[in-house]
């Protein structure tokens, strides 16, 4: 007797779009729009009473629009008496700012953990935030799913799975990514140690583990200018690597990004489209697959208030 | 013993430096960027431990950056232990979304003062809020700030007070602010009076009150894409008004603002800044004044601990 419905705002419409088709169902009417001064103005256009709805909206640049159309969005569904209010944020913007690095930093991340549940959020899914810590911030339950067995699969159809693999973290924070994706591909791993010795003293770029003769596939959470991982792929070339492989969750790719993957020895990047990819950042070097049928897996299990974690087993 | 501490963001730096030479301090030292992907960057780059900071702010386009600036920069001093966090919004966007004007809308200038409230603000000072009932949407103490008297006290000096005055609201909603200009500058109130007779039929213009052979002044808190105002003067002047002059305390003078009123029917439009005015919108019909002494008495006094009310006696 539940209803379930998805809306979409404007940061990811097409993978919302997928996601409503792998449901089997349409994605809910509404029109977001600005005013002539910059305002943002939601017109929820079909009723939601005592519906389950989930929105699928990414914090992606630019991530203060994307944020407040979703915070406006909740306060609407909030006022239009909406049963259940589910995020499902595919990127979760901020949360690089996620701890006080040095004094008087905000931590942002939290805010807008804050921010959501005081518009009205009841459940928030996520994908591959940038630390686990996060789902700490919310008071309200959050599901956290993991892109990383879709990158494996892919990497593992392409015909990589008989080669002579090492499963690469571009630095120390991601060794435990790199860890899953290994133990599901069967290869060991390596970690790319960057260290000052001095103060103002360049940075010196060694490898623990074995690259040499190897393919390697450097994996991180998120890729924004790119330049640490093109300067992995680098290291790992100098250090007798025989082709490097890179792939990510989140494509952020802003500045130089794209060009400086274009420009890489990098071979082929995979990403996914929890950040939809404008057309002038396409790339023959970049492959994007979907997490359309991650995230509508996750909702489905979420309506029927069953585990989520049971789609991981 | 206290310590006050003036910070700006982006919104209205210059009208902040003014507030902090009224008051006899300098700026606090804090740098606002964005990162590469057009996420916010604060810091804070001196003690705020034990202070009352003030944090000059306007929720102007572009009103979610300038919205989520203020936010971050809230959870920044929070976190860095300011004893009372106050935030001084010139203008405060969002104003107009105050009501469910149709179904399934959402209320976001009541979501924007629980975001402030989330972030750890203690207090707000606020100027010519669209609505005065947008105090109610606060659960902590709010000042009203109104600068009708600083418009009147402007165009008495300009030598109108000679003149056979009326003081016109271009709307139904705006008749209490023209009838305190009124009882200031002693002169008789006027209304347009706009009518649909019925759907789909055009509004018809009509004028309340006697405005043949009189100078008109035109006063409205907000001017936005200007297309009420300058129909107003229409009608003024169609009406027998001698001349029309109008006023305002947020220039949000959106999309073809500028150009309605260079080519209106008004001789003057006096403003706040409230909202800076950027140098493409400067006109020889605009003259604008400044907020920044209501603002830093508002400010000395809230630091006192003495009531900001008193300052309209
Ligand atoms: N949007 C962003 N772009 C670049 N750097 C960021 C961003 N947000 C936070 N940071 C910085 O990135 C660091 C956190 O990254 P990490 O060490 O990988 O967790 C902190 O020093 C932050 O100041
Ligand atoms: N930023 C905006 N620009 C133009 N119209 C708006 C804006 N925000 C709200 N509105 C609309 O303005 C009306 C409220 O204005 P008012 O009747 O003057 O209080 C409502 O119908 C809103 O939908």
């Amino acid at each position: 007797n539940k209803k379930l419905k998805v809306f979409t705002l404007n940061s990811n419409q097409s993978l919302a779009q997928e996601v409503a088709e792998h449901i089997g169902c349409e994605l809910g009417k509404c029109t977001v729009k600005t005013f002539s001064d910059g305002e943002v103005q939601i017109n929820i256009e079909e009723s939601v009473r005592g519906c389950d709805v989930f929105i699928v909206q990414s914090t992606s640049n630019p991530v203060n629009d994307n944020l407040m159309e979703l915070l406006i969005m909740v306060d609407a569904l909030m006022r239009a008496s909406a049963r259940k209010i589910n995020v499902v944020m595919p990127y979760y913007g901020y949360a690089r700012q996620d701890r006080k690095a040095r004094s008087r930093e905000p931590i942002t991340a939290k805010l807008v953990a804050n921010l959501l549940e005081t518009a009205g959020a009841h459940r928030v899914i996520a994908v591959d935030l940038h630390a686990s810590q996060i789902q700490g911030f919310f008071d309200i339950p959050i599901d956290h799913l993991v892109a990383e067995p879709l990158l494996s699969e892919y990497f593992m159809g392409e015909g990589l799975k008989g080669e002579d693999l090492v499963i690469v973290s571009p630095d120390h924070g991601g060794v435990t990514r790199a860890r899953k994706m290994a133990d599901r591909m069967k290869a060991p791993i390596a970690i790319i140690d960057k260290r000052r010795p001095k103060p103002n003293v360049a940075e010196v770029m060694n490898i623990v583990g074995e690259v040499k003769g190897k393919t390697a596939i450097l994996i991180d959470d998120i890729i924004d200018t790119a330049g640490t991982i093109t300067i992995a792929a680098d290291a790992l070339i100098e250090s007798g690597a025989k082709a490097v492989y890179a792939c990510c969750t989140h494509p952020v790719l802003s500045g130089p990004a794209i060009e400086r993957i274009n420009n890489s020895q990098i071979k082929e990047l995979v990403i996914t489209n929890s950040i939809e990819l404008p057309e002038e950042k396409k790339s023959d070097k970049i492959t994007q697959l979907s997490i359309a049928e991650l995230l509508s897996n996750a909702i489905i299990r979420v309506f029927e208030d069953k585990s989520v974690s049971k789609l991981f087993d």
